[in-house]
Order: structure tokens, then sequence, then C-alpha cells
């Protein structure tokens, strides 16, 4: 018996599709035998031919800049069974009816995973050295800037790093801070004790390990219940000389309170994402002291990219194959991230 | 029968020991049972006193500015048998002379090659991100900077990375890429090929090294056969969007050549050391485009220096114990390295 190949299309902008896809990806696609890909370019909702290969399409392929699949655009995809995002972050992508309709989701959040974690480690340990300061003082024409007067809490080994969320960066970051001599701190309501002393971290309420942090990374994901968690009071309870890192949302971290403290000259903040972005020209964050900023780009870009496609590939050939995702999100799980 | 305790003494400059010496390390000294502390504080060479104590001196405990040891010097020290040294780099302190007198010497270079191999890894990932061309944009009161059309051979992932010496620190560099997706070539002229591939590397030729590597990092010490060593014609030979790590010595660069490149803006620079330092305020790489400059801060810094006195007081604890440092550097080594 043969059996029939599962059908899989393609949505979401040319430009991601050019910038994310590669020709290998395509291919893989388009040689496997329980798959049969209906285009091998993104579909277009305005081109009726398209819109035909989308009501037949069985495993969809969706990636940045992909609409929101809800009601009315479910209607035009009878046949959907699962969606596999060449992305992190699903809640753009994926509304909630989905799961009601028992369409299975992944994500490639694993993948990008890697490039945010080897990031925020490198921050961490240049945040440690001082070397923002360092270069910024040289680069003023000091001749020999004496950091360890300017700042006493200098120096990686013995800090103390906490982490907000044990997501799947988070648990990465923390993987590879193991390999450095610290003591890591945690900070996640839905994790119990126990699995943050396998993590190799010490679970703390979030006031504590906000006081107790030289440095503090965020990897939480921004939801209703966690934006703008790092509020004014706790932004001012950080222990004068820490580094608060955040390679994850902009809108965790209470934008104006950080900038007042950052005023202060007691506060580092190396911070790749913003509450807006991009970050306007007038934000007070452009110019405030002990700040780097770099534009969204701890995550995957260039050769990083290659990791989401073919993550998405995998994915879509393993539901092709087995009717099931390798790394699904199920319902309850799709509630806790991003 | 009781064996005598091996004396201890202390010279450096007291700046250097009140930096990197802690209490709980002069107490180890002062406890051990084997070994007698003849001072809980550097030995002072104008004080009459002092130099009665130096010349008891069987094992001697230097660091940053200690003058050299050489024929002079050992005729105040007479009982000497040992100089653990607090530091990475023994040649400013040890004469070839003391060799020939049959003078154990020991070194902190593994315990300084930590924080240089995680602050080198912490640059290679910033650099191969195109973090500080993209934190200097966003300073610049650029929007969105695109970092894509600016560096088309952005991210971490696949990159070829060349490391320049296999020394302590470069294996160490070696061992973390591991923990990334890349090609690590090695060029280390003391090396087998087969040595090479143990550490996970290829070996290659300088000129092959130069021209393959999106980044090259250096790891050889600065001896008069590697001084200059990355020449003019190296240094044009590097690719287009190439980015050159030094965190080992400024003289192991063609300053000039290199700023002559970095002037054509198609190469990036991430110098944590230069020829002269300070770096003098007039030299051509503080304004040259695409350059992190950093002032010697790779190395042990802060809490970091405490495992420089850690690594002494071990040594002279061991010599005192067997007779024998643990991590001797013998008369051949010493030759090869800095």
């Amino acid at each position: 018996m043969i059996r029939p190949r599962t059908t899989a299309g393609i949505l979401m902008p040319e430009q991601t599709f050019r910038r994310v896809f590669s020709q290998v990806d395509i291919r893989r696609l388009e040689t496997d035998p329980a798959l049969e890909l209906l285009a091998d370019r993104p579909l277009d909702l305005d081109v009726a031919a398209d819109r035909s290969l989308l009501a037949r399409t069985e495993v969809l392929i969706t990636g940045w800049g992909t609409p929101m699949i809800d009601t009315e655009m479910l209607s035009l995809m009878p046949n959907l069974r699962a969606i596999a995002h060449s992305a992190g972050t699903v809640r753009p992508v994926v509304d909630p009816v989905v799961y009601e309709r028992g369409i299975a989701v992944s994500s490639a959040a694993a993948a990008n995973a890697i490039p945010v974690a080897e990031y925020t480690l490198a921050l961490i340990v240049l945040g440690a050295k001082r070397a923002f300061w360092a270069a910024d003082s040289v680069r003023a024409g000091r001749l020999e800037p004496d950091l360890e007067s300017a700042w006493p809490e200098v120096g990686i080994r013995g800090r103390t790093v906490g982490i907000v969320g044990a997501s799947t960066i988070g648990r990465l970051v923390i993987q590879r801070l193991h390999a450095l001599e610290l003591e890591v701190l945690l900070y996640d309501p839905t994790l119990h004790p126990v699995e943050a002393a396998e993590l190799g971290t010490t679970a703390v309420e979030l006031g504590d390990l906000v006081e107790r942090s030289d440095i503090l990374s965020l990897h939480a994901p921004s939801l209703p219940g966690t934006r703008g968690m790092i509020d004014r009071e706790l932004i001012d309870r950080m222990r004068p000389g820490a580094t608060v890192i955040n390679t994850a949302r902009g809108d965790l971290l209470d934008q104006e309170a950080l900038a007042d403290r950052l005023e202060r000259g007691d506060l580092v903040a190396l911070l790749d994402v913003a509450a807006e972005e991009p970050l306007p020209l007038h934000s007070r964050l452009r110019s405030t002291p002990n700040t780097f900023l770099t534009p969204h780009i701890a995550g995957s870009i260039g050769t990083e990219l290659g990791r989401l496609s073919a993550h998405a590939v995998e994915e879509a050939l393993a539901f092709a194959a087995q009717g099931a995702f390798r790394r699904g999100i199920d319902q309850q799980s799709f509630a806790l991230r991003a």
C-alpha cells in the first residue's frame, strides 16, 4: 500500500524566506519520500492558485512575519494538521484557536536558543571584566583607566549571577556558566527548588535574586504576567555596581526606572532588546551612562539562521513520517512560553 | 626526626602584594607544618634585617614588579632553591642563570590562563556577531543598523577560527571553542600535526591560517622569534571582513601595518594589548575604524587575582613538602614561553 505523501506549504514573507532558507533546505523538503512540497517558495495569499495550494496544505512552514494563524486564516486551510515555525517565538503566529482544532505546533526555539545563550555568556564575561567601561575610557582618550578603582567589584571569578527564567535559553546559559567559577541563582516560579538544584543553581525569590546578584540576566518570556516584572522597586534594589543583561524582551524591565537608575551611575546595562524596537531615537537609554546597546542581534543572524530552517525542515519531515513533531509545543506549555 | 621547615620569603612591590595576596593566602603559608614564612609581608632590599631574611630564604614568592633574579640578586640569596611566581610571565623575573644554579621555577600561567581564555572566547562570540559595530551604530544614532548588509559574513556558526600558538591559553581557548559549531585551525611550529588533531584542530602553516580564518586569535609568547610574526604581508592577506583578536602581546602584530589595513575598513581588530603599553595617546589605533581597544584586562583582575596567589601558595607548600613544584617550568620549556 502506498501511503499518500503529507502535503507541505510555506507561508512567510519573501524576505524572511530568502534570508533564512537555503537551496539545501528546499531540496530536503522536495526529495523526502513522505512529504509533498506544494511549492518551493512562499505561497501568496493574493494569488488564487496559491490559495488552492494552501487549501491542500497539511504542514505549514512559517517564519518571521507570517500572519497570525487565527480562525480566519484557518478557514483558508481546511486540511491543516501542523505548523512548523522557523523562528523562536510562536506567539505572533499561533492563535490559541489552533490548539482547539487539534493542530500540532513546533518552533525553532531550541535552535534559536544557541546563539542567544552564547551571546549572553559573552556579555556576562565582558560585563564582569568591565570591558565596555574600559573600552569607553580608552576611546575617551584616557591613557591608563584604573579599572579596579572605578569598579571594585571587577572580575568573573566568584561572582553571583542571577538568572530569571529557566527557559530553553535560561537553561543553556546556566549550563555554560558551569565552566566559570561562580554562583548561579535562579528565579522561576514554574520550577520546583529540586529542579533548580538539579540544574546546578539555587532557587530564590525574585527580590532575593535581584539583591544578591552581581549580574542579573533575563530569560523569561514576555507574557501578561511577566511584563514589567523587573519594576522600579526591584531595579532600585540591585546592588551598586551590578550589571543587568537583557537578551530576552525589553518589556520585562521598566525602561524609565532603568534609565533613572543608570543615570545615578552605579549600574551597568547590557541590552540587546528594548520595550519598543527599534529603540526610538529619543529614548533616554541611548544616552545613559554604562549602557551597551545592540539592536536585537543575540538571536540567529547570518550563518546562525541555517539552524532555524534546518530545524523547521526536520520537524516537517518528522511530522510527515510519523504524524508528530519531535519537539512539539503542547497547549499547556504554549501558555507559559513566548 | 624533625625535619627543618623550608624557609620562604616574599619579594614583590607592596602594591602587587596588597592587590594579589589575601589574609587567607598568608595564613596558609604561616600555618603549614613544612614551611617557615620568614615575614608576612614583602621583604625590603633596603632594610638590613630583611636582607638577612632574604639570605635565609629557600623558596622565594615573586610577583608583578619583582626585580629580575639575576647573578647579582642571587648573591643575596645563597640558600635559594625555588622561585614561585604569582603571575603568568616569568621572563621579566627569571634570568636564565637561575637554571644554572639548579633553582626550580614555577609560574601561575595556568591560573592566569583561565580569565584570558574566557575573555578571548567572549571576544570571538561578540566579534562574530559584529556586536561592537552594531553597538557603535546604535550609539551613532542609527535607528536600525542593517548588520547583515554591512557584514555579510556575520554569525558564529560555521566560522573558521585560526589560533596562533598552542600555549596554555591557546589550548584553553580551543577547548572552549568546541562548545560552538565552528572549525578551528591551529598554527604552532612546536607542535606535531597529530597533537593538533588531538586538540580537535587542523594544523596549518601560518600563511594558510591567516588566509582561511574568519577570526584570528593570537596566543603565542613574545620572544625574539615571534615578535612581528604577523607582519604587513600576512595582515594584507587576511580576508575581507575578518577579525583579529590579540589578548597575548602587542608586538606579535605589526602595529603600523594593522592600522593601515584597518583604515581600509574591511578588517575588525579586538585588541587587549599593544606593542607599547599604555597605548600612547597619539597611537593611530586609537582612531582606526572597527577597533575595540581594552587596556590589558584579559588577564587576572579583581576577584581573578586570588587564583594567582592561591597558585603561588600551593606551589610553595608543594615545594616545602616534596622538594619539587607541581607545575615547574624546566629549562627547555622556559626557552619557548613568555
